[in-house]
Parts: C-alpha cells; sequence; structure tokens
C-alpha cells in the first residue's frame, strides 16, 4: 500500500467516531484493526477522552500493547493509566521489554510497581529500569540471541525456528564465552551462506563494536551511524553482553538531539515542549532563559546609556543603533547555528580550525563591507546626511566582523569547557554583539557628532 | 572493540604521516587496513594533499572504494577527481550502485562521462543518475533480490547463497508479477521459519508499503520513520519495482532535514555550508538573508523616525527600547523553533491547533508579566522614575504576547502556503515584533513623556 496519508486518516478517524457514537463499537474496533499499527497510533491519539476509554474496555491485550508501544511517550503514559492494573500487567508482559521499561518509567512510581509486581515477565524488565532514559542501558533490549562459540549453523537456525512464534528473529545474533563476555556477532545472512556444520567461531566477526550500558545516548548514535549498525550490543563492566540497541531506537535518539539543538538555539530548555504543551511548563522551560536574555538587554541598555546625551542631541542615532547591533548579531547566529551543528556532527576537526576563524573573520568583514554600503547608501537617500551614512557603514563592517569570529569562537569554547554549546551560544554572542554595536556605532557618532547633529 | 576515540584516531594519523615521511608506504597502508573503514576515512580526510594521493596510488581498488563510500560527499568528489579516469571507472564497479551515482553526481560532468562509459556495471549506476539527489530515486539501490509467487523458500534460499559471494543478502525480499509490479514482501528471518517448500506467496506480507520514485527524500524518511521499516521499495508510475532504500539512507536524510531546519532558523540557506567553507560560498548563502533582515530592520527605524522628537526630549527612551523589541523577539524565536519543529516531525494536528494558539497567547502574556514586573521594578532603582518603569513593563507585557502569538502564527501560515517555515519564519516574526516593540513602547512613552523626561 502507498503510505497514508494524513487526509485518509482523517476520514478514518472520522469512521470511528461515527461508529463509537451510535454505540457500534465492533465497527469502530474493525476499522482501527484494518490500520497500520503506527497509523490506529496516530488515529487514537486524536480521539477525545471518553472515546479512548471505551475503545480501551474492548480492544484485546496484543492490539494495546502494540498501541501502546506506537504511541508517544507522553501520551501512552496518559493512556495507560486508565487501565486497571491487572489488564495493565498482562499489556506490559505483551509489549518488548524495553518499550515496556520506558513506559513504567513514565507512569506514577506506585501504580508502575504494583503492574511489575503483577508480570510474568518482569524479570526482562526489571534490569533495564535500572538504567537512565538517555544511556545505552535505557535504550537496549534485553530479548536477544546469544550463542557459544561451537554452536553450529544447523543448531542456530533450529533454535531460531523455535523463537520464532514467540519472538521476532534478530538480524544479528552474539557469541559469548561461558563467563557471558562478548566475543563475536554473527549476521544472520551469513548464517544462511554457509554449510549446516559450520561452528559460529568462524562465522564470527570477532571484532565486534560495542558500548558499555551507561554511555550516553548522543554517542551511541554516533557509534551507530558511523559503522553503519543495524544494532549494537551493550555490555556491563566485565564485558558481558546485556542487551542490544537496534536502529529504530537510533532514530527516535537522533530526532531528540536534533530537537534539542534547535529548541536550545532558540533559548528553550525543555526538549519535551511543543505548542500544545501546558502554559507552566512552557513558562518553566523558557522564563529562566528570558531573563538571562534581559540581563544581557539591559547591560546593553547601559553601554547605550555612556552616550545619553550624545543621544539627546542628534536623536536620529536612536533610529539606527540597532541596525548596527541586530545585524551583527544576525551574523553571529548564522555562525552560531554552523558551529554547533559542526559539533553536533562531529565534522569539526582541530586541524581546521584556524582555517575556519580566518575564514570567517574574512566572511564577517566581506559580509559587513556588502551590508554596510547597501545600508549607507540607503540612508545617505533618507536622511541625507553624509557622516551619518559613513558612521553607519563604518559600525556594521566593525561590528559584522565582530559578530563572525564570537560566532564561532563562542560554541567551541563552551563545547571545550564542557557546557552545551547550542544552549548557551546565542544568549552570550548576543550579549557581546549588542554591547559592541551599540559600543562602535555611537562612540564613531560621538566623534562625528557636530556633522551628524539635524540629520 | 570498543568505539574508536577521537584520541585514538590522532594518534594513527600521526603514525601513518610519520610512515609517509620516511618513504615506508606499505607500512602506513598496513596502519590504514587496521582501522574499521569508517575510521580510514576519518583518518584520510584529515591528511595533507600529497599524502593522500601517495596512498591513493597504492591502495587497493576495493580499498579505495570503501574509503570513498565511508567519506564525506564533497570530499569524496575531491578526491575522485585525482585518481586516472580508468582506474576511477574500476573504483566504480566495486562501489554499491547508489553510492557510486552519488559520487558521479558530484564529478565534473566530463569526468564522470568518460568514468561512466568506462564502467563495466554502468548498466546497474545509469538509471540512478536520473532521478534528483532529494528524491526517493536518489537514494535507493537497484541491488535488490525481487521474487517471484511461486519460488520455493528452498529455491529461494539457494538463490541468496549464490549471490552472497558477490553482493549482501538483503534483510528482505521483494515478490514481483510478471510484469515487475510490486506484490508483496518477505523477510528474510520468515523464510528461515518455513518448511523448504512452501511458496512465497504464502509468507509474503501483501500489505508491502511502497514510494513512488519522485517521492521526496523527507517524505521518504517520515514513512520509514513512523513504520519502523528497514528497507522501504519503489515503484515508478506503473507500480514496477525499481529500487529499495534501506535504513542506513535514512539516517542521512534525517540528519540533513536537521541541519537544513537549523541552518534555516538561522538564516542560512545552504545546508552544504560549514564554519570552514570557502569566503565566496559563505557569502552567497548568507548574504541575501542578511539583506532582508536589514530591509526589515530599517522598517523598524522608520517606525521609530515617527517618535524623533520624543526621543530627543527624553534621551533614555533610546536605551529601553530595544530591550522591548529585542525581548519580544526572543519570545516569538522560542515558538518558532517549537512550531517548526513540531511540524517537521508531523507532531502539530490541525485539531489541537487552537487550542496551541490559545495556551501560546496565555503563555506570551504571563511571560510578558513575568518580565515586565521584573524589569519595570530593576529599572527604576537604577533610574528612578516610576512612569518610565510602567511604561516598560507594559510595552514588554503587550510585545511578548505579540511576540508568543506571531511565533505560532507565521510558521503555521507559511507552512498552509507552501513555503519553507524554517527559512523565512524568524525573518517575519522579527519584523513583526521589532516595529510592535517599538511602536508600543515609544507610543506608551510619548502618552506620559512629561513625567518621563529628565529620568
Amino acid at each position: 500500500m502507498e503510505a497514508t496519508t494524513m487526509q485518509s486518516l482523517t476520514f478514518q478517524r472520522q469512521r470511528i467516531e461515527t461508529a463509537l457514537e451510535q454505540g457500534r463499537i465492533q465497527d469502530a474496533i474493525a476499522i482501527l484493526l484494518t490500520l497500520h499499527p503506527a497509523d490506529r497510533a496516530d488515529v487514537f491519539e486524536e480521539l477525545d477522552e471518553p472515546e479512548r476509554r471505551t475503545l480501551l474496555a474492548h480492544l484485546d491485550i496484543a492490539t494495546i500493547a502494540d498501541l501502546l508501544e506506537e504511541m508517544e511517550d507522553e501520551e501512552a503514559a496518559e493512556t495507560a493509566e486508565e487501565i486497571p492494573t491487572e489488564r495493565l500487567a498482562e499489556v506490559l508482559d505483551e509489549m518488548e521489554p524495553d518499550e515496556a521499561a520506558d513506559l513504567l518509567g513514565d507512569l506514577p512510581p506506585e501504580q508502575a510497581a504494583e503492574a511489575l509486581a503483577e508480570m510474568e515477565d518482569a524479570d526482562e524488565v526489571r534490569p533495564l529500569l535500572l538504567y537512565p532514559d538517555e544511556t545505552a542501558g535505557g535504550l537496549m533490549t534485553t530479548t536477544y540471541v546469544a550463542l557459544r562459540r561451537q554452536t553450529t549453523a544447523a543448531q542456530a537456525i533450529d533454535f531460531l525456528r523455535q523463537i520464532s512464534d514467540r519472538a521476532e528473529i534478530p538480524f544479528y545474533l552474539f557469541v559469548v564465552d561461558k563467563e557471558r563476555r562478548l566475543v563475536g556477532v554473527v549476521d544472520l545472512r551469513d548464517l544462511l551462506a554457509v554449510s549446516p556444520d559450520t561452528v559460529m567461531e568462524d562465522i564470527m566477526d570477532p571484532d565486534v563494536i560495542y558500548v558499555t550500558a551507561g554511555t550516553d545516548q548522543e554517542e551511541v548514535a554516533r557509534v551507530m551511524v558511523k559503522y553503519d549498525l543495524a544494532a549494537l550490543p551493550v555490555v556491563d563492566a566485565k564485558k558481558r553482553l546485556v542487551g542490544v540497541i537496534t536502529y529504530d531506537d537510533i532514530v527516535d535518539v537522533l530526532e531528540e538531539e536534533a530537537t534539542e539543538d534547535i529548541y536550545h538555539l532558540a533559548s528553550v530548555s525543555d526538549e519535551d515542549l511543543d505548542p500544545e504543551s501546558p502554559v507552566l511548563e512552557q513558562i518553566k522551560g523558557r522564563l529562566p532563559w528570558l531573563y538571562l536574555n534581559t540581563l544581557t538587554a539591559l547591560f546593553a541598555s547601559w553601554v547605550i546609556s555612556h552616550f545619553e546625551d550624545i543621544i539627546a542631541q542628534a536623536a536620529v542615532l536612536a533610529l539606527f543603533q540597532s541596525v548596527v547591533a541586530g545585524q551583527g548579531g544576525n551574523t553571529a547566529s548564522q555562525n552560531v547555528a554552523m558551529t554547533v551543528r559542526a559539533i553536533a556532527l562531529g565534522k569539526i576537526s582541530p586541524r581546521a580550525l584556524l582555517r575556519a576563524l580566518w575564514r570567517q573573520f574574512v566572511t564577517g568583514l566581506m559580509l559587513g563591507v556588502l551590508v554596510g554600503v547597501v545600508v549607507g547608501i540607503g540612508v545617505y537617500f533618507w536622511r541625507g546626511n553624509l557622516y551619518l551614512s559613513l558612521v553607519l557603514a563604518l559600525a556594521l563592517i566593525g561590528n559584522l566582523s565582530v559578530g563572525s569570529i564570537v560566532g564561532v569562537l563562542v560554541p567551541l569554547a563552551l563545547e571545550a569547557v564542557g557546557i552545551d554549546p547550542a544552549l548557551a551560544s546565542s544568549i552570550l554572542v548576543t550579549a557581546v554583539t549588542d554591547a559592541s554595536g551599540f559600543f562602535i556605532f555611537l562612540t564613531l557618532a560621538a566623534h562625528f557628532l557636530s556633522k551628524i547633529m539635524g540629520a
């Protein structure tokens, strides 16, 4: 089938709503079940509270498990809270252990404890609860296949056939020694290509790339992307295999990390916020950064205050001071974005650093000249004062050069001292370009004050 | 092995450089070959021009092919340009068809044509050259396995064994009818679990999700992420199978799209730029947006010009006008980031729109009060003028409310009319918050002018 469009999903949702209104619950369920599980979650999330509750009461355990796996974390938790504990335990048993662990982590602690106590497969899930969400341990699943060096291909295939009715066969199998220490990886496709009596030791790749359970998810993603891995084994401090991370988890991590960078660059510190988030959460994630920004803005006001009597004599300066400060800030923001992204993608090398700085200085200078000259000419036609235009052009050249340099230097320096460059750069950089913009422009203007007055 | 660290790669690079300096070329190659192909590319990219050339002349075809596949697109093209055409053709034959097509697309047209003419597997690559880079056709590979409905599991496994020494066995096999139209997909793992005489028709999933060759890569990524697909078949207008996209290509797309959004939000329109890019390219990708920004800044100057005589009477206003404009802009930027991201991740639903707008209005108002009161009190202690503080606080409340609303409305409106919200929002939104900030503050100030003068 062609991938579903938003329109067709809206249509299906309306059909379900109509069926529910008319009390035809089984019809509503039938429509829902014709959809792909991912689409079911989309439709379900759009239904009203009472409609969801009706459906939940009538769906079977496996379908609810699928639904919760596909839903956004927060929505899944809200939905799970509505399910009676006993039934929830059955649903959790049906879910993939890593998904079940994530859901349990998002539930109120008492409900999570009760559900866990009633679960049959609690042992698969419990170890996963020990690791923070954003580490390799929090991403991994405990359902993997570990074989021994002397296992033959025939035995391995036989084993896979046995588990195939209750679990998905993985694309990669791991080989461990008698202490469960990871010693190799076997590609399922190689299993197919060899004779049945070949032992794992002969077809495994002993140079298996792994991470430890505490590794940060950003590093996990970097490793999997760099080495094009579909599955990455996770080991404990003694190199014993404890879980496996699969490529689909990495996609989520990449999206999370991109969201984080985009939000941080715009001074939003809570990555879970979206335009619909409750007001109080929004204020919590945004106000601290607005206060910090305000502080730097007031610092810029203080810089201007030294030129108050000059502005009183030539109020025209108040018209253009922000142009100089603002364009320096825009130039800097361009560089901050490029530098933060280069850091995130591991594309900036120490060797290239000096070259980058030099190029940004030249770029800033040239952008300054190109913007400065055009603004100077434009303002000359507007106000007819050559000195005002000259001061404006020079100040733009100066401040765009400053902006270009700090736009690269600040994120690199923050990264070097271990502060997230995406979150702190914008504020620091704007503080510099505002202050320097006002200072350069008003200092130059003070110098030519008599020629500018009355412009 | 544990994932390699930057430090250990630097060490290996230095060993290679030393070996090359001392003329021990085979030693240098030996060190390079101990590394994972992805790490080799990292090390190679950091070497100097002459060092690279020496290595290239001595590496074997297969190693060069691996190297080019792992390198960044631009660096790979630069490297390939150095290779004599005949040798390059052999390297291209050794590469995956989709990677070879990408590389050919980045080479100077004459060199690409010559290399293609000398290639043995040109037929696998040529069709891929027809599709733009950023479409499904540009992402797909032509090396896939297509079977017929009546093929048995034993025949399929036999076929896979035969191809396994010259190509990688794929995780998913596709089933086509006699017109090569896609009719189903078979998971390699299911092939293992069934009896040898089972036919494909019985184990295939007929509800296979596909895209057409012209589909934009952003949509391709959305589909693969949503449905957790490791491989997505690509069909032509007649539903004939023409290629397959694998999950590793999607990771690159996701990173590209995130880079694009981050750059666009910062008014950088060329996603290939990085801090090291040549000056002229930087200016091309950045200057147009700075000019546009300058235009809106001058519009704001024009707004201020209507209050010039008021500023002449109370120059203190020039100190604080930018605080009002700037904080409105910051609030708006926070909302632009959240809204653009929600659009990109498909997280904004028409149903939730009104709720989002209302919440953002309340949030903006409350942020305005919280910032306004603090700034008002702070400025009172600094300047000791109650009316100045009052005007400042009221203007902040007004402008943060405006900023919050336009920060959601503008990107949504741009998206609705088909303009990239990431690229155009920042400029439009800043134009509004600057103009409204200056206008609200100076209008209020004009009203209380006699009380503010001499502050």
